[in-house]
């Protein structure tokens, strides 16, 4: 159990990153929740660091003390991730926005962990480049370095690859406050242990990245999208199925169930029909996406899907990034239990269909969506505290069928204390091999604490 | 340092694997080299396992005894991967040949470790699927197995990827015997460290995966093919960058300088002009597939590219695959000295030309040629005994080069014996990480040792 710093270490920390400390009750409030439905936990301690000397100065400062020690990004993340149980030291990295450099010529960027999402795109927009992994909804609040400690994934990702696919280097400090470089800039290498592979996704339990260099995307010369309304679930689902069989050349493919769609609509989007559906993207060149489009819509009409025409002719991510927050509205005063399920895609047509059963069987409201194009369902119920318990023991059951189908318990999200739980049925004996690593990068056990698993 | 198994200790190995235990000379002599000129070196036996079960035995049976156990495929390493320097038993696990199950709805397969990269293929086209990391000219001998243990890339990785990026589960042995389940059959997921991406490219020093899930890509519905020549061969270097920069859609980009044509027209391919050329290929549809070739033939033409005829209407791939052979058939009593440079790919330009460089000022033979497209370059010279100090020294040179630009002692071949001297210089500090993660997988350090540092 990680110790609690008193006074007089407060006092030091302080002095160690001049008046970028805190330990008011408002910053330690604000640092102690995610947007998760997760218990809050305060930390002792908020630091605004803006360097990796920082950094690793207030890493080794608590390594010597054993105090915990979490960083933060934007608080968007969905399972608990940053929240503090053993209190200590929130590292709070949302000021560390510098975009060190862009090298257009290596479709590269070097960034500080605590650029945002929709502001590292803003700035490479000139340059014809993207950083692809959308990570939706929180586009305009997610850093870059949460994302590369959930490796998330976004709307693009069945085009485009989830993050740890994007990131080629890192400046990271362990544990025990030591600088490491690992990677290198190049788009493929074989040296040496992968470490940078298992750093990203690792939910700043292993090292806290302060530099990193991301692989970039050409913006597409052309763009098309639109919707498709299906008479259920199921044939949305194996309309994506088909779409990545076949090898369409999508770049979305994301899933609204009824219910969600239903919600969207009361959140403001009058004139949506509460349909499954499905948001599909291509990209291409100019003379060539017509063709994907068309290739794409003839697979989905061959699946039962039929276009839908968005009110007041939306963009079709104004809508999906609502989905989250839709669920919320619902019932302002409940708690979203939620599963983060991802399967082999060809068995998502089960699943969607088990989804409704667990659902209809439990009598609970559940909403299903996500970035179907890679097997990733989100499904959300919003309750009261009374039936709390039994959503919890629904999205279980929809874990052990996924597990059981070679899925996974988190597509995007992460372990954090949400599905932590999970982790001994989804990685069995490998779990000591886990342990050992987080050994190994954090002797100390200070980084993140009760995290994963 | 592992011990060497008496007689006993091989009688008691030849009953735990009856009937597939060898400790005849012509075994063990060709269990004791790879394609590399690193020096043989024999084990004390052979032994080839069929299913998991077996090799965990013999690695129980290794570790038990601190014997050393190092598991083979085909031999077509380029870096004395699989040399055994510390004798003991090599693992062939060339007759694990079986294809376990295709799953063509997830676009997957799961195959034994000795399945042929071009057997492999052979069985998946019916489905309409490659697995799309071709070892190029090692096709038809390297097997699945070998691939993963060096993250093995090839003339389709600027499009789909390298090795790693396709391997989306695997059940594995590690240094003690334990089996283990890495992985799960999403194409994403967010779940716990990515174990699994460490041992991909590990050279068999952590693990010894038993069974493989590869992840698949349809056929394309067409392909178009063909070389162009360039005045020289920073011109090629930088045609290339510009089509990785542009995002031109290219399947195949391959590189090979002046003194390389000449070889492999001197091999036997009459009427090919001993120019510096680009070999480039391109995946679409039917309709599609022409105007990306166009795209691309247009930014090589402004690079000073014009098009290359193949004699006798020749495929690209059938002279590209003769670039090593054709080097060592310049001199057959010589030894090939081989860098396996990787670099970002705006660098690509500047390292051709220090490669020609350093050739010229060196008075050195080099022949020069790669997957330019993900900014791998080989520099092979093949030289006689007088001169591979000279040669050596000039390799050990364009490393230091290329680690100066970020980039990689090791595009695909991997460290094995050959490229471990660099370790330190690229690694730095984090090789006492890679370290502790031998030490996790390995405790008794019987697994390929000597290799990767």
């Amino acid at each position: 159990m990680p110790a609690r710093p008193d006074g007089a270490a407060l006092g030091a920390l302080a002095d160690l990153v001049p008046g970028r400390v805190s330990t008011r009750p408002a910053d330690l409030d604000a640092a102690a929740r995610d947007a998760s439905a997760c218990a809050p936990a305060r930390p002792d301690a908020v630091v605004w660091p803006l360097v990796t000397e920082e950094v690793a100065a207030v890493v080794r400062f608590a390594a010597a003390r054993g105090i915990a020690i979490t960083a933060r990004g934007a608080g968007s993340s969905l399972e608990g991730n940053p929240i503090p149980v053993a209190g200590g030291i929130v590292l709070d990295c949302s000021r560390m926005t510098a975009v060190v450099a862009v090298r257009p010529e290596d479709l590269q960027v070097d960034v500080q962990p605590g650029v945002v999402y929709a502001a590292l795109n803003r700035t490479l927009r000139p340059y014809g480049l993207f950083f692809p992994p959308s990570p939706g909804g929180s586009a305009d609040v997610a850093t870059v370095g949460g994302m590369v400690a959930n490796n998330a994934s976004g709307i693009y990702s069945v085009k485009y690859g989830g993050t740890r696919d994007h990131v080629r280097a890192a400046t990271v400090v362990t544990g025990t406050g030591e600088v490491l470089r690992l990677g290198n800039r190049c788009r493929k290498s074989a040296s040496g242990y992968h470490l940078l592979g298992l750093v990203v996704g690792s939910e700043g339990t292993l090292a806290i990245a302060t530099e990193l260099t991301l692989a970039l995307a050409g913006l597409p010369a052309a763009r098309r999208q639109g919707g498709f309304r299906f008479p259920d679930a199921p044939a949305a689902a194996r309309a994506t199925a088909d779409l990545v069989r076949f090898g369409v050349d999508v770049a979305a493919v994301e899933f609204l169930d009824a219910p969600t769609v239903a919600a969207i609509a009361r959140l403001g989007v009058a004139g949506l029909d509460p349909a499954p559906c499905l948001l599909v993207e291509v990209h291409g060149s100019a003379a060539g996406v017509g063709e994907t489009w068309e290739t794409a819509a003839d697979v989905v009409a061959a699946a039962g899907g039929a276009p839908l025409v968005l009110p007041d002719g939306r963009d079709a991510w104004s809508i999906r990034e609502r989905a989250t927050r839709a669920v919320e509205a619902l019932r302002p005063d409940g708690a979203t239990v939620r599963a983060d399920l991802a399967i082999p895609i060809g068995a998502l047509p089960a699943l969607v269909e088990r989804c409704e059963a667990v659902g209809r069987a439990r009598r609970l409201p559940f909403h299903c969506f996500g970035h179907a194009g890679i097997g990733i369902l989100h499904v959300l119920a919003r309750v009261g505290a009374a039936e709390r318990a039994a959503a919890e023991a629904a999205r279980d059951e929809l874990v052990d069928a996924v597990l059981a189908l070679g899925g996974s318990c988190s597509g995007e999200h992460g372990m954090g204390l949400g599905n932590r739980r999970f982790a001994p049925r989804e990685h069995g004996s490998a779990l000591a091999l886990m342990a050992g690593v987080k050994r190994l990068f954090d002797p100390h056990e200070i980084l993140n604490p009760g995290k994963i698993w």
